[in-house]
């Protein structure tokens, strides 16, 4: 007998993201009776969403029931999963700082406090689970899932599953070399935003020779004529293939966009890497494009949803997302086995990364729980240039955050690929600091030497 | 009944090296009666040493007895102790380097292939003490003794001890203080090039406190007004009181002066943060300096060598050197018990580190073997900024040394906080591969994609 579930979700207020989820519950037979309370600190998106989670339902004649709540306690109440989707600082904060970075001679980057508020607001969640549904499984779904979740699974005793859409840059490859999605196997572990293709069958057959025919006889004119269809086409670009031919596996989906300064100095280097006629989606022409096409959705969503005749299953669809959440949801509460990619603590799975250290990986779930595939070992130079540089990266950051030490958040800076002196990272950190809205943070970090002493350090 | 020993000096033309090594013999009356080979591939030098050698024994009164080889096999023929000083390319050479460097937009350091001629030196000495006198302990005494010794201890099963000076910075904090170095007891661990000062203790009690009172009281006049009395005056400069700031723990000898780019952009960076008139030793201005003191001295001891007159006692004095290599001998031979600072691998001397990575630590070295001291654990801070990446460097080039892959040098130059485009990096580092000299390095290393593949990501 298919047992139903009550699922918490924090930052709710995303109607894409929560009506995806709702219409793959709908769809999902197993969870049929569920009952999901969404929280949000924005009641009117929360109240919009509501309701069209309700009419979606209706429509499509599934018997999931919803609450709507604007306190963490009574989301978590009784929950058997709780999905935190939540972000604790907006697109339009971020424009700001990229204001700032931009007068101190940074592009699109600069200097700052990692993920401070982030982390305060996974910590909080990840006590209160601790606290009131110790039992439940947390799927973090929000960013940054390695560093956040590293945190999360170290500080508290919950059970943690952070997830990402970057392992399906895969599909662009198949898509591209027009190979049919469904017979092709692949594999590709490593820290989330940081992953690697180990394996890329096509019925049973290694298929990177088809890649590599492919970049030789079709590489340069598309790296010359592409026009990227989105902000985050880059899978095929020449920075990617670039790195493929570094290390001999592919990067996948956010990996090959993060990371290496080399390709990220200014707008015509990014372009020339990742493609006209955006340069990849972490650029000042890409951003608003995202940001824009973003909101379009939202538009779109409210319209609908303060259109009583406007039919819910028309705006969202009536087709499974590719979402991993409610399938791992029906897989570990009723044993409906699959593989999946997931990160969690490593125990072992990646050989060189230490057991506390959350990665991704596949996994197999079902009722036994999330048991990920020990996957062996990645290249020794992927290793020593990308994965434990960037192990090594999350360990600073959250040591920071711990102790609050400012010169931690100054280092960091000074080993930006932009800067070109210590006064300039030291002046742009002082100036994000002193930001409207970075109150906190400012608060939170101190340098390690009476206030004042800096001034020692800075030449005329 | 003390026991006399065989040593091979490998590199014996250095006069300097090679004579204070006679002398600290002469004086350990322990091993009266040694035997000592000198081995070089300059044979003039070497005539010259092993001269001045015996004279200097006669005058002193010693029976020490020497042979002179440019034969390597020669040298380790029974050897109980090798001792390698020589290095694989001279000053001039790298003089010649930095002015490529300098074509390029780097000043002093530019990219380069690693320690890939001391790498074959010492694995070639390594490689045929196994073969020839595998029961011998090396006593490694050129740089770079931290990877060196790493690559020595992974590859071949000989018994490796590596020294280095940099750990006396302690002497120049105590002169400056006015403290008797004879009643101070310290600790600086780390791996070489990169050791913390744990421990500063003064008849029995915390000496911290009184560098800080120095810092207050005396600190800002000497950094305005102090002149270097030295080319490697450093350690109380305001580039290594900043990192005492900043982590807590002072940085011995040579680790203040390497790592951390920041302070070491220009000439006039260099010497706001190590002072005037040389900005450290790493300066175009401190450099010939330094190689014409060398210079000096061994002119001065080219004369008296040819001076039938000179008394080799009155060039080199009749005290005790602060070398550790004749004591260690003494030690391990004689259990004239002591303890010392080395180089051998970690095997958890400092938490955190893996075992097989050679570490800079205290040691109690008697007949029963080279015992390091377990000396717990770093600063957090320490480790994740300083001792991390340094050993992550590490493994960096010993990888990119083995594999021969031009890219992992392509990568490390792009890694210099002086590098402001990938094809700066490119172009300086081929631009290296093809000076004079440097034939060998640039026939080893290969990029991992067909010749001329390359040209595919350099933007016109």
């Amino acid at each position: 007998m298919p047992k139903a579930v009550k699922i918490g979700v924090i930052g709710a207020g995303s109607a894409t993201f929560s009506l995806g989820l709702v219409k793959d519950l709908c769809l999902t037979e197993n969870l049929t009776g569920s009952h999901v309370t969404f929280m949000d600190i924005d009641g009117d998106r929360l109240e919009a969403v509501t309701k069209m989670a309700e009419r979606y339902t209706q429509e499509i004649g599934s018997n999931l029931s919803f609450e709507q709540t604007t306190s963490r306690e009574v989301a978590l109440a009784d929950a058997d999963f709780v999905i935190n989707t939540a972000a604790a600082q907006s697109h339009y904060h971020q424009v700001d700082m990229r204001a700032v970075y931009a007068t101190h001679g940074y592009y699109y980057r600069g200097p700052g406090f990692g993920s401070y508020y982030n982390f305060n607001l996974m910590l909080d969640v990840a006590r209160d689970i601790e606290r009131i549904c110790p039992d439940a499984w947390l799927i973090q779904s929000g960013n940054p899932v390695f560093d956040g979740c590293t945190l999360m699974t170290r500080e508290t005793s919950i059970k943690v599953c952070g997830l990402c859409h970057g392992h399906y840059g895969y599909y662009h490859i198949a898509r591209t070399l027009g190979l049919d999605i469904d017979r092709i196997d692949f594999q590709a572990p490593g820290v989330n935003h940081c992953i690697w293709m180990t394996h890329f069958i096509y019925d049973g057959e290694d298929a990177y020779p088809l890649i590599d025919k492919w970049i030789e006889e079709e590489g340069p004119t598309y790296w010359e004529s592409h026009v990227a269809e989105g902000t985050h086409d880059i899978q095929l670009s020449r920075g990617t293939v670039h790195q493929y031919r570094l290390y001999g596996l592919f990067p996948i989906g956010d990996s090959p966009r993060l990371g290496n300064w080399w390709y990220h100095t200014d707008i015509d280097t990014k372009k020339w890497w990742f493609g006209e006629p955006f340069g990849g989606p972490d650029t000042h022409i890409a951003r608003p494009v995202h940001v824009e096409n973003l909101e379009k959705r939202l538009n779109q969503i409210r319209e609908a949803s303060e259109d009583p005749a406007a039919k819910m299953t028309e705006l969202f669809g009536t087709e499974k997302t590719r979402e991993q959440q409610v399938p791992i949801i029906n897989a570990l509460t009723n044993n409906v086995e699959g593989q999946f990619q997931v990160n969690v603590q490593n125990n072992g799975a990646i050989e060189g990364v230490d057991d506390d250290v959350v990665v991704e990986v596949p996994a197999i779930i079902n009722s036994k729980g999330i048991q990920p595939i020990q996957v062996g070992r990645l290249p020794k130079k992927i290793m020593l240039e990308q994965l434990l540089p960037m192990i090594l990266n999350m360990e600073h950051g959250l040591e920071a955050y711990r102790t609050g030490d400012k010169s931690m958040l100054l280092w960091e800076a000074l080993n930006s690929g932009q800067t070109r002196s210590y006064k300039q990272a030291f002046g742009a950190l002082e100036d994000i600091l002193q930001q409207p809205g970075n109150e906190d943070a400012n608060d939170h970090f101190r340098y390690p030497w009476p206030t004042g002493h800096e001034s020692v350090y800075l030449e005329e």
